[in-house]
């Protein structure tokens, strides 16, 4: 009798990790929260701890070709302030493991650790400890992190209620678009060496790629306006797909309106030239590792001025769904069709 | 001019972390202790918490040709736990992250899983999140924990004084004999795929090897015998190797008796039938993971009748260095040829 065989293509990530999870029991009463969020979150006496994990594959997230190592190490650590930004919290330590094949010269690791130096300095974050051993292919990083957040300002994916307005910080696409642009001067290489890559006009998105932002600015900003957001999570899958999460951990559904939709001039304006749609880049492109979050109504006032904070929708309730509506009044069923690792 | 290339096998892990460690400055007030110890120190509040990392990959920590998928994942678990006994803590919390490639069914990672929430349960930790990715081959498993410890009890590499006594729990040199016979099973079945591996008369130094386990009983014990070590460590690099951490950040010589270094019947056996040295196994044989630490000479009494503590040498001045008084009373300088994945 054959044993059973399920491929993890078929269950895509999110799949995989329900999965796991099930049968999961918490022991220690420390644990508020568990697998389910951006970061899970301990009791520490006065505080809540919170810890989140990131890993990065050589072949899977980066491709060293185009991307510089201290541009990874910077991106490993960004993404990680990332999760703790998401939870409205303030990161503080992490470590660092890598794994790294005999093609790595010490001067490399120097280069990746560089980056991962800069951005432990840009996001005040103590470089703590870690692993570094072989690997028999290839360069894996895993970065984890240790943030904390005042009980009251905690922000979880659940707590977004009807009518709180729907927020984005940044603009969004510009990572997926910056990806494409790379792509393609790396084939251009391989087709002809003697080719130089032509990155000039695409530096804004090429950097949105290779070095994301944490938005722990935005999380001062919040801090200092005494505005808690009432759910929030990182953009890193694509914005239609953090949508459908806020909306199911919520229990709440979204009207996102497509003329709100931040979007850069470059990335527009490149997403035209590869013959992409720029919205569909906007709701489906990764890593951009911008914020979203619902705020209530009463504190709108406080925000509407901020540059770089856009009003993108509202939250409804859950029957009405999650839609897109787009510039010329149409409702449309938003799909989401975020980054999966594990089919690619 | 060509640019400088060190090769990292040339360095060896300890001389890499070293490096990477150079100009790593601390932000964070609460960060008490960084690089350099078992686990990572954190102020919080009324306790310390710990915070440490391992990762495990295929083709260098792990053989899956004869280490089953459950043991796997009960070893990634069970060596991260023991790093947070080594701090005398206790581990509260765990993230797991795992890079596999799409020869891993959903079944595979469940087994894994399976082996995780075993180890899970029997040191009450729990798995609060992690990250799930592909990979273009093998797998790689990377395993955060946090756990905590009372300040007044946290124990360092740091710490041992003059005379204090030397102690290591249960025995040495198990898990690396046990690799040994696994390697042989396994040239014997490449050679021959219609022989069965024989393990019977091998199977504790076998399970040494495949399913360790942290010592957090001992950790429970010294508490409730109300003893702090002055130093400790986890020993998972191989005695000799952890003799010279401990006396390094100690500042303190040891002296080490061959008669009572603790070695199981099995592995001493095993070691003979494959003319290797018994002492040689206890002394640079590694993930043992058991614990070694000092004590003072006033809490000997209390420990004097543990089975499973075994009392191998003592402090002595830095000067007089790390030796090894062997059965006919020779002193000869400890060497320590410890595990290194780097050179491997």
């Amino acid at each position: 009798m054959a044993e059973k065989r399920t491929e993890l293509s078929d269950l895509g990530e999110f799949g995989l990790i329900d999965k796991l999870a099930e049968g999961i029991s918490l022991n220690n009463s420390s644990t508020v929260k568990g697998i389910g969020d951006d970061a899970a979150v301990v009791e520490k006496d006065e505080h809540f701890a919170l810890l989140s994990t990131d890993m990065l594959v050589e072949g899977i997230h980066f491709d060293l070709s185009y991307c510089p190592l201290p541009h990874l190490g910077y991106k490993a650590v960004a993404v990680n302030v990332s999760d703790i930004a998401a939870m409205n919290g303030k990161p503080e330590q992490i470590t660092v493991s890598m794994a790294l094949s005999n093609r790595f010269s010490l001067e490399a690791i120097e280069a990746l650790y560089s980056g991962m130096k800069a951005a432990a300095n840009d996001y005040n974050v103590d470089i703590v400890g870690g692993d570094t051993t072989a690997s028999k292919s290839g360069l894996v990083i895993s970065v984890s992190v240790l943030g904390q957040v005042a009980k009251n300002k905690i922000t979880y994916r659940k707590g977004s209620g009807q009518n709180d307005i729907l927020c984005a910080t940044g603009d969004l696409g510009g990572a997926f678009i910056g990806l494409q642009v790379l792509e393609r001067e790396k084939q251009t290489f391989l087709a002809n060496p003697d080719m130089q890559p032509q990155l000039d006009k695409y530096q804004y998105i090429v950097q949105r790629q290779l070095k994301p932002s944490a938005r722990m600015d935005i999380i001062h900003e919040l801090k200092e306006l005494d505005i808690v957001p009432t759910s929030m999570m990182d953009i890193s899958d694509g914005l239609a797909s953090e949508v459908f999460h806020l909306s199911k951990h919520s229990q709440v559904g979204f009207a996102v309106y497509e003329d709100q939709l931040p979007i850069d001039k470059q990335t527009y304006d490149t997403a035209v030239e590869f013959n992409l749609d720029p919205i569909t880049a906007v709701l489906n492109g990764g890593e951009d590792y911008e914020l979203l979050f619902t705020i209530k109504q009463e504190d709108h006032p406080k925000l509407e001025k901020h540059r770089d904070i856009h009003f993108i929708g509202h939250a409804q309730t859950l029957d009405k769904g999650n839609v897109l509506i787009t510039k010329n009044g149409n409702h449309v069923p938003l799909k989401a069709q975020g980054w999966d690792h594990l089919s690619s």
